[in-house]
């Protein structure tokens, strides 16, 4: 069945892919761009995917935001994990519908909202966050994109210690993750995953020396790139400039010793 | 509540990173491998994770296969879509619980098991495949990871047609994507996207015209590059040799002219 | 014996790895940054190398500039052929001192300079560009170089055909390389080296068909990637952008049927 | 002047670009490959590039080895240093004809060959190497090419220091390359480059700290990925496996304190 966008609703404004505007669809207000302003009263009773024309004539799309549109706009502060980082998180860790994570940290919940979109309905994410501040954008992004129920949010030093177990996976991206690596092994299930995100080479080799130290089995430090490629008949190139490093990628999973 | 291994449960039997077995518990039966066997039914009531010793005092873990690991095994026949660029292919398509999605080809239900254990419980995958002797394999292999009831394989050719509608996202992975863009348009709900890989440049740019002529907005391509690094204090450094290319993703969402 | 420096010389100021000028010293001249100026008469009689102070106290250093810098500073107009790309194009060429070279299109005098400073003291380039408002800009850059005498501008199409023989390397790098190739393998000596730069796909498959068509064997295609890693003890990482795309670079050798 | 092949010479017997063979060319001699073999008397007086046909009438070319080729096959043995890397070190030092070069370690002599096959027929490349069991494989693969005038290995290890002075460049690629840095200040001359090949990012960290300790500037590290593009109308793509690391490169200056 068609959805049809309504008053409340966030919409995804297309204009070009390098720019889109997320906005909530309200009576009595206009969305201004350098391309013209948009009625967005205009947009309800509308199905998604609908073209519609700026006072400047321009066309937009007004788009149903997928979890990545979501991350995109969170990313704007800590500007650190990026969604190709976030996929192979998502896809090495194991995590799906249904999975208990802890979290650490939470910044402005990108990856957060990812692991909760993933989770739903019945999983459940543990974000950990010491640095107060976070946590106010972090709860607005997860109530904005509709997933603040799936996600408990604590104001805790993750180093100090998780209060959770039998955990499915334990994500980590944290200035010191090799302090986590020990109460990580105690909060994971037996063949747990657990994922670190880091940006440099001194964070890796302590993360991956502390999970060797720690019991976990099969760990792997990747980094990802991704490059864009332009596609015109008889002009097709890669794009000229790219990502060059975001971070690394480390995983591992939790053995245990039966007796 | 800790998860112990039941007769018929699948475990993944870890050596070390690159040698993994993924055997199906059963007793009175061994599992032989270049460093002695294991008893199958030892593992029974062993919790996941439990580390064990073979026939030749090496030590095994048992752990619990996650999506990764059956689709790593279920690569064996067709090496074609690899695992990072399935996490980007789901990540970036929106495809989360609850989505409809119709897919082509099946080949061995690699993307196929990875889409649906991310719709699961509700959403569902159709998966066309028009080479009949992969249906068997696929179907099994689905029946194994657990999935099959979230997946209908259908032996039709999709450059014929899509049956479903109101779809969320169609994913392609056959070798003539074009001529399956106007179907996937009709096939979508309004916003939904369509993503296609396709090892050849030729093939990128006969797709994207098609996308660009059907109606599609957002229209991106790009590819993927993991290396991983060799993690070692003092003696870090990228691996050796890695994967130069297994294909090109492309994605757009589609548009719709509301009367 | 050091190398003092005299009115005339070129000399390279370094202020950081992304701040650097190309300048002539000169007396009762001085040279202006945003970090002071330098009275470039101070730097007659000093040592390459020498490091000194501006108006507002900033340390410069007096280089003497590298066939690299001069290729730095020449590219501003064009963009298009970096130092990896002129360094693997001189290598996989073959070409050093000796090599008669014909090159085309000169631009500005980038690629040019390289060539003439390998081919130097007795070599040859042949550089052919149709475009004569690069001609003054390109004589202008190799005279400043020092490396004139080793080069011919020729203001002549060479897709109507190139006037040497027994050439030891046609190097190209314009729209339509494809259109030279009869023209080189005539003009090159037996097993002659022929090496094409270009930025799309689609040059580079008609050009590798003209070369497989008219007699070349040895037939390859790559390109190069360069990324800076930001050395710093416990911070070490890439760095965070990096150049994707310029172009790529195919190498074949003239193969010749004796009777 | 057409070359023709002479007895004593090389020749590069090329079958595809995956198989060469060098071979000098000798009376009453054969040279056999799976695909046949080839009389080696039979190429005197023929034109490098020529065609000629094996026993098993299979077709191979007769070209000249140029630097790239003599590299190849003198990087059996240590598989460290590749032709990219070798292209980018002589780019980045500024080495051409003339230069005056240190280098450690000799090796095999594949890096050696190509400083110098450049700084020919005026310059000089002094090569140190404290493993006295390369020095005989070097000196002969310096003899086959051609370049052994160029050339003084000497038996010396480099970290006791160095003989000469007012060197244009010093190029290392040892397993210590930090320790080499205060002797390549004072042998450098002002303005000097310095150029070190390492693959671990250890070497990598603890020699940039010893350059900016020792006076050096302009220092950067970078390395270096070739992929290899399969050209073909309709299948183009990269090709599947690519190397992924060789070893960075790290470059800098010599700066001097004028008294």
């Amino acid at each position: 069945m068609a959805q049809t966008i309504r008053e409340g609703d966030d919409v995804l404004l297309y204009l070009s892919r390098k720019r889109t505007f997320l906005v909530k669809v309200e009576r009595n207000k206009s969305f201004h761009t350098h391309k013209g302003y948009v009625h967005l009263e205009d947009l309800i009773g509308k199905n998604y995917g609908a073209r519609l024309r700026s006072s400047m004539d321009t066309e937009f799309v007004a788009l149903k935001p997928a979890i990545r549109d979501y991350i995109f706009k969170m990313l704007r502060k800590t500007q650190i994990t990026y969604p190709k980082d976030i996929a192979l998180i998502v896809m090495f860790s194991g995590v799906g519908p249904g999975s208990l994570v802890v979290e650490a940290g939470t910044g402005t919940g990108a990856l957060t909202s990812a692991l909760a979109f993933y989770v739903k309905p019945k999983g459940h994410v543990y974000s950990y966050e010491v640095r107060s501040e976070f946590i106010e954008t972090a709860s607005k992004n997860l109530k904005r994109s509709g997933l603040a129920e799936y996600v408990d949010i604590k104001n805790q030093d993750i180093c100090q210690g998780i209060d959770e177990s039998e955990i499915d996976a334990v994500i980590l991206d944290l200035a010191t993750p090799w302090l986590v690596i020990s109460h990580a092994y105690s909060a994971l299930k037996g063949g747990g995953a657990l994922v670190s995100f880091s940006p440099t080479i001194d964070q890796v080799v302590k993360t991956v020396e502390a999970l060797q130290e720690n019991g976990f089995v099969d760990v792997e430090t990747v980094e990802c790139l991704v490059r864009r490629l332009q596609v015109a008949r008889g002009k097709t190139r890669p794009e000229t400039l790219m990502t060059a490093h975001t971070g690394y990628i480390s995983f591992a999973r939790k053995a245990i010793v039966e007796h």
